[in-house]
């Protein structure tokens, strides 16, 4: 990666003195300037290919790009749910109100299907009332759907309501689409600005060190593990399986491992594991049954692709639609054990549903207002085709084009994987190059 | 029913004072006496059917059968898990050490399986110590399985163990064969008392009222119906449906309906639905989903077996194994809205095994402390062949053979239905018979 | 008590066809007949003093009084919070809208307050949209207050708004002054029915087997005492003080205290411990915690009212205030240990205010639903003075003055009380007459 | 301060291999050099006071100090409570077993009360089975205390134990006693290394990025503040105030506000806000209830000190007691009102043991297993005198001496407080120097 693929767009000059400077009776803050940068590796000793390489920090900017008064601004989410969407609906708004003035706000339907020429469902004002206690409850008050819809009528609908400032809420799917809607309006020359706030409940985005909801996964996912447990050990030679989100890391498998402490074998897309054989998974069931009369599964659902395959099938964000990895255990132990004629109890556990509809926990809600918070600031500053990342702490302005398509993934010599090590006491060697 | 049915059998004359009456001090508490019994019907207008009819009322009695300090008592669990397992475990070993001084009790392991000749689980002591802090965790610290075993055989363990007192906590499966056990223990002349705790998560055992497990049931499914009905929310034309337990009876898809507010449809199998037609599911929702983007269908396992029949397998338990209405409803939806060219978002909840596998809410644990109270009497006073019952809130000792094999149903006519019936708006005369 | 005076009062003849005759597409319901009573024994040996007594059944009657088109109904909350007020409001608009088509609520703010002639706060008229969705809060959305207003000047109010139903949900304080109310308009032969929802966290109403919200606050009260546990654990001889609401009855203290397993001496105010002395609590401590290491006291706040006297001053309500039993204890502990010279670590836990202002739990949710419906069911058959009751499990229709000023305590012969002595361990004479 | 200050003391040179090179079947890990160190400040223009500092980043070692074989380690937990101390007590000892094969571990009973002469509390042996499951419960299994010890004495004792490496869990006060405790042991050239985890509930500990316990204090005090609104709005003119944790920090106050959303004023120790006088509290809260009807107020324990002064005492950790703001601000607001002639409803919430007590939210959790883990591998390295510290997402050695006595507080110019006004309304100059 090269220094300048992290520098971010900008609308134009940015000559209106923001309204913080005066805000809060004669108060002003910590404004930040572009200048300031966050660096990509924070030792004393940066690997190579690292070397050089910053983000800028987010937050407010002294001068701002847009007029607040003249503010026009729209919000949608897109793809699947994920716990803290309603915390991001409601800081925008909150944030844009309260520190910038701006009044006009819209909630666009159902993802980018809001923003399409004859939609059925027209976007809907937001003002601070709607707002106020929409954290309580899980999901998105805007409706969310998958699939990308054309850039230029999008940009027509937005010219018609006037809408100078879309805030995209959204995975890899939703920030792509983004990243050629904000192209499309640069090639046009508009000034609207697309300010990105990545959603992934698998944590996977790249310099996205942390990403909202993936604590309200793991602690919801954490009491499934014990519900699981409890089964397993409530019948003789009982198994429970988990499968649990994860389509390209197991990071919510690996957490919710550590959290749980009742998890025999973890099982995530980065390492895949052997079934058969002397050292199979299947074998070492066998073994472990007879003495601790249980096992508890837990299961990413894009593991075992070595195993299964892809279905062939896409959906309509464009991913992969894998087969059920949990199924696929579910009937090869049963399968297993019968062969071996040993007594099997199997309980296959599938919350993804309940998971993601849940509201967010405390420390994925401060985030998510944080997330909108520094969106707000670099909107008002002009920043376009950008994403909010989060560095080391530091929320950072990333240009779209520098996240969309890469994927973070568990390190398997790092301490998170070391650590679910300790906590299941599975193979180590399990997926590793020989 | 005939009055003697409701006779409850006594191992012999009760000789030896309670220790409850020199209890605590100085202290003696309402013992009941065996004539103490509770109307059937307790309204001023009885129905014919109940004329004459009354239970046993359950409690200490003054006198009792067994020797305190001959007592040796046995704990086993059958069948599927169900939230309170480990109160009513806890509560039955505190109360015969409490109040009556018995010192030894055996947790029999994996229900019947750990009274067979040569099983592989050795019965585990349980000491107060043990069993005091169980209540908080789900599930049962023996182990449950399904199936029944050689009466014969099961009497020789408990003879060579010095059982003489035996507390099965099961369903309706659990209670034939404690049902057949005793009687065959009656053939043989044998000192050894059987009691049992009626367990049933869906809340349908015939006179008993209520059973443990359910308030716990219904709370963890409400959980599980505010995310579906976000889910719902959250896509066009969203629908969820939430399976939940209820083979016979759709008790908790009733309650758990009433507790949540968000469902649109709920199934139940005494109220068969039709799917298609003019005024079937399909065509409400086609109807519904255009004007409210949404629908949340609550259905219970055994509804709508006139759509999909049963599976023709049975499980260990002897319980039919239905096929998965849950799944059928699913593909059917699916199919309909292709064929109409319309769109849907399916999603399906199966949260089964996390609902039976959590602690139990107070009011379930209170309950069970209750139950196991009511057994360590009727056992102590030598009442054997007996179950636990619960009628219009006072505690009943019933004949085994009074409740096996009664089912308890929703009354399509009752205040239940009723309430169901305004929570949703779903047509009212859907199962009546014409 | 005379029969008669469990005789409930009518406005006049129910000449109106009830709409429930024709619900639900040709549907009819179980109508409940004025004939139709439930025994106040419901055994087969009633006790002498209820010989010949019987409550009137609740439920839907085939004629009503009210014309529903002519119906103008509000609600009203007064008196303390408690976990259910959302819910029993949501239901009494719910079913008045969908059973019998009532279009008119009003909720009344802050109590009887809003009833006064120049009230801050006019009455809020009430739809299905605004009360779709309050059960998921605590609270009261109305408002509540304590305190009497003038009777005929609440009868003026009701008349300018056309009021011809009222529904009261409140404690003893509201029963009575809604009492007054009704006999005030009997005396003016008025055509509005009073009809009380009856509330009291303490569950220690006449009558009123179960209250609303009692199953909630145990459920809270079993989270803070295992919080007390853990505290009293936590530090060498750690003393954990648990103060619950309880004026009159321990019943919320008794049934914590089975909930939580973690208690060691529950303090009620129906038994008054003895505190000094070689049989007191400050002896039994002194000679617990060197073996134990720690001990949980769970106290009622009415508990031990014979040591420190009440403070001589009442709430708006007309309720005694209480000294602090709470902080007394915590107190005498610590002087009594400061004077043998022994270590004790004392946290005190005072949690009534986040134990009411909970929102309910399912059990809670669906019997305050309940109890709306029959008490609009009583509203409309045109009973009046009338309280919603529950006995052995049946809804009744009270007269307000058969229950006004009658309290239910621990019986401490019965099952509770024993319950809790084998939970705790502590002394059983304690409290008991020589 | 200097960049030698940052400077971890090591017991000895590093000669044996660590066990982890041939971890699980062949494979080995990421093993930290000690020369890795994380910057101060992480942008491309640090801050002066930044320049050349550094801190050791925490992890496995390639070579350790200790030969595993000869380890005798013993934990102790000190101070008040926090979520996730038996996490941490459970990770030391799984660590310890799982990668380095020590067997012997003490736990050390009630602080360094268990490292006395003459204790009653002997050091309890803790193996893999006995720390199991804690991870479920609150508070500590090894109790706690408060106070200093005699380091001389404690050293004997470890002697006598054969204890060579002390894992001490605790706040300020606890890392002062483990410094003086270490300084002690280098004198006497002793090979025992003293590793700390910083515990501080309120989250104020330099260069400790993030303190376990936090993210659950967070949450359980949203429960509280969402009480407290329920309260606030159910009451004419209501109002409530939660006193929350915070001694010289008001992070938790702060975080649960914006967790919340539901604060209308939050008062931190970091900005003395005025109570009297046109722009006080009391004028401002006068101003709104007659607007708005409710008001909730979350005030941490050490903020107001400038009205109330200290109580002159302190506890046995030396900490000053405060006079309790919380109880202060309720009668300064009743009196207020009074003299005003205006009604206010103040209920007043003061949480903190119930917050304490809790188990830890699984962030907290694994974060907790994170913080065991690299105390662990610190230790086995020989470093001693060493905190773990958290700096930007890294695991750190800390020296002691750099931490003890300093603490974090909220600046008034930076994103939190930027949040908090915006989530409160309150007026943003109070505290400000003019």
């Amino acid at each position: 990666m090269q220094a300048d693929e992290l520098t971010v767009k900008q609308l134009g000059p940015c000559a209106v003195d923001s309204p913080l400077m005066r805000a809060a009776g004669g108060w002003n803050f910590d404004f930040i300037g572009d200048e300031r940068r966050v660096l990509m590796d924070i030792t004393t000793q940066p690997r190579p290919d690292c070397e050089g390489l910053s983000f800028e920090q987010a937050g407010p900017r002294r001068k701002i790009f847009f007029d607040p008064k003249n503010v026009r601004a729209a919000i949608l989410t897109a793809g699947g749910l994920c716990p803290g969407l309603n915390d991001v609906i409601r800081g925008i708004v909150m944030e844009l109100h309260y520190w910038y003035g701006v009044e006009v706000v819209y909630g666009i339907r159902y993802g980018y299907q809001g923003l399409t020429r004859d939609t059925q469902w027209p976007p809907r004002p937001l003002t601070m009332d709607e707002v106020e206690d929409i954290q309580a409850h899980g999901g998105t008050i805007l409706g969310s759907s998958r699939g990308r819809r054309d850039s230029g009528e999008m940009i027509e609908t937005m010219q018609q309501l006037g809408i100078n400032m879309l805030f995209t809420i959204g995975g890899d799917g939703t920030s792509r689409a983004a990243h050629e809607l904000a192209c499309e309006i640069e090639k046009r020359s508009l000034p609207i600005a697309v300010v990105s706030i990545p959603k992934t409940i698998d944590n996977d985005i790249q310099f996205v060190y942390r990403s909202f909801g993936f604590a309200t996964a793991v602690e919801v996912s954490k009491g499934v593990l014990t519900c699981a447990h409890v089964e397993a050990k409530g019948a003789p030679h009982g198994v429970s399986i988990v499968k649990l989100m994860g389509r390209d890391s197991g990071a919510i498998a690996a957490h919710a491992t550590l959290a749980s402490g009742d998890v025999n074998y973890c099982l995530v897309p980065e390492l895949p594991f052997p079934l058969e054989g002397e050292d199979g998974l299947l074998a070492h069931l066998r073994a472990r049954l007879p003495q601790r009369n249980h096992a508890v599964i837990c299961v990413a659902e894009g593991a075992g692709q070595h195993l299964i395959g892809d279905s062939g099938r896409r959906d309509a964000s464009g991913n992969i639609k894998y087969n059920d990895i949990g199924l696929f255990l579910r009937d090869a132990i049963a399968a297993d054990f019968k062969q071996h004629s040993e007594e099997v109890n199997i309980k296959y556990f599938d919350p993804g549903y309940t998971i993601r509809s849940t509201a967010a926990v405390s420390a994925d809600s401060i985030f998510c207002s944080d997330l909108a918070d520094h969106a707000v600031h670099a909107a008002m500053a002009g920043k376009t085709d950008v994403v909010i990342g989060y560095w080391h702490g530091v929320f950072t302005n990333v240009p779209m084009a520098a996240v969309v398509g890469r994927k973070r993934r568990i390190d398997p010599r790092g301490k998170l994987w070391r650590a679910v090590l300790s906590a299941t006491g599975q193979p180590g060697h399990w997926g590793l190059k020989a």
